[in-house]
């Protein structure tokens, strides 16, 4: 093949989604007080991000840190043209999410078993049941809040172990006939490694199309953004990352540290690729969130090597 | 085209070529004792490791700590099968490696002209033509030491900035035309992003064929394992890096840290690729070097992350 073939179908212009709020901030001991978050929100807005997802609609008893998403998501909605997301377990947190507007609820899947048990306490069959429950309900309510499915555990499992292709598949599948709009991949647990994202995104693709609409991956063990290279030369076009790489799965021992939002805009602006994104605002807030999280760990490599003299000027430009 | 053609042409087995004892140590102000490097070679080599740059013939003067090179180049010499190779600056450096029967050296060339001048004291095309010299001089002698040019700052250079692909290809095909074996292409500083190595390695593969035998990548930003695997799409099949991803460049400011020898392991063994390599041995030799480098920062993600479940026993079979 010719090897200009290698970078012909990387996307020009990718979005990168924040999850800082919700899969960042679960994972922490750390409450951020409200007022922060409202902050946090309106510096991404103005470093340029447009997706954030600004919290979850789960029982405070079980994260204290999001018990505030209902007037995080009233602040983020007042932001023209941000696309403000929730993530929600449940028909509990979807009928919440659509009472409330939202544009957009992120329903976690996972194709682990054992994952799913421990997560949601419902077998995965349940939880794709669930989902055409919440699809009917939206549906009869005539709202127009987006229904994305979430494949977590898609490259394996830290309770489990492997996680085949084929379930992913088939589940994939079973959410896209039970009426979603779009899913996507991913690596709760950091297990996947690069020719695992170019095989496994192939797949999804022929079964998805268009609807496979984006790639979260986590750093675990420092393949984050080789794995995104490996999904963005199949097209995909839209990644989750944390700013300072927080997050993890209280549910997956050992995890942690999603893609950090500065690493992945550092090496999708090096790429020549358009992210909407000003680096100098992502750095301010990432030390804005330093402070607000008060010694919890934080990750990423850009914000200690700073730019390449190569870049300085461009990025400002 | 077909979304399989991005891991169709990966290579099913690939070198880790170890700089640690190089590129690693010159960079550090600790002297490893030549005890602890003969160590050092002979755990590298029972982990599996068959290719190790074990020092450089540099004066004493500029680089104390590999002053014991021509005792730790003869001990490697006497272990079967090991290709033990050395960092020659010139003339006097490359005739010191033919005395010593080396089977490698390797010469430096900056394709950036600023840093061949802080590094080398010469210009490229100076350093061409000493390379010319040099391959003369083996001629003259009837030896078997083989050639290997790296290009150093291939993707950029914190010192003179850009640094044109044309310009690499032009002194890739000079020093093709002056008889050497083989070139790799260095990013010394740590600038290359996967994309750019795509199209660099491919314009130069055109040059040189199967004489284009590596790629060094520092993970300066992050972004070493990706580049790497980019590399790999084109079928290189052996690349350097550092235990404990250690190394830099003295004369290249704000450079730090090799990718490390047990993080593209792990990537290499998760995509199944052969390396021929222990997991286990190489971890416990990290530990030995981190002890040998008394605090001297070392780098490196999978020794704290852990081998994730699905390749622990694959990777001890």
């Amino acid at each position: 093949m010719q090897a200009s073939s290698f970078t012909e179908s990387l996307p020009r212009r990718v979005v990168v989604r924040e999850m800082g709020l919700r899969d960042g901030l679960q994972s922490v001991a750390t409450v951020v007080p409200t007022a922060a978050k409202l902050e946090w929100i309106r510096a991404a807005y103005e470093a340029g991000q447009r997706e954030i997802e600004v919290g979850s609609f789960v029982p405070p008893r079980l994260l204290p840190q999001l018990a505030d998403t209902g007037e995080v998501l009233a602040f983020a909605q007042t932001l023209p043209g941000l696309r403000a997301t929730v993530l929600v377990p449940n028909m509990k947190g979807a009928e919440r999410a659509m009472d409330a507007h939202a544009e957009m609820m992120l329903l976690p899947l996972s194709a682990s078993h054992a994952h799913s048990l421990a997560n949601l306490r419902k077998a995965p069959d349940e939880v794709v049941a669930e989902i055409g429950r919440i699809r009917a309900e939206r549906d009869a309510r005539g709202v127009r809040t987006a229904i994305e499915v979430g494949i977590s555990t898609a490259f394996g499992c830290t309770i489990q172990g492997r996680v085949e292709p084929e379930e992913v598949v088939r589940l994939v599948q079973a959410v896209l006939d039970a009426g979603v709009d779009a899913v996507s991949l991913a690596d709760t647990v950091g297990y996947a490694d690069p020719a695992m994202v170019s095989r496994l995104f192939e797949r999804v693709l022929r079964v998805a199309g268009d609807r496979l609409v984006c790639g979260h991956f986590h750093d675990t063990r420092g393949l984050g953004l080789a794995n995104v290279f490996a999904a963005m030369q199949l097209g995909i076009a839209r990644f989750d990352a944390c700013i300072a790489g927080i997050g993890g799965c209280p549910h997956a021992p050992g995890a942690s540290g999603n893609v950090s939002t500065e690493d992945l805009t550092y090496m999708l602006h090096s790429m020549g690729v358009e992210t909407g994104l000003e680096f100098d605002r992502l750095l301010a807030l990432r030390a804005r969130v330093v402070q607000w999280l008060q010694g919890e760990p934080t990750h990423g490599t850009i914000w200690k090597a700073g730019l390449p003299k190569t870049m300085k000027e461009a990025l400002h430009a």
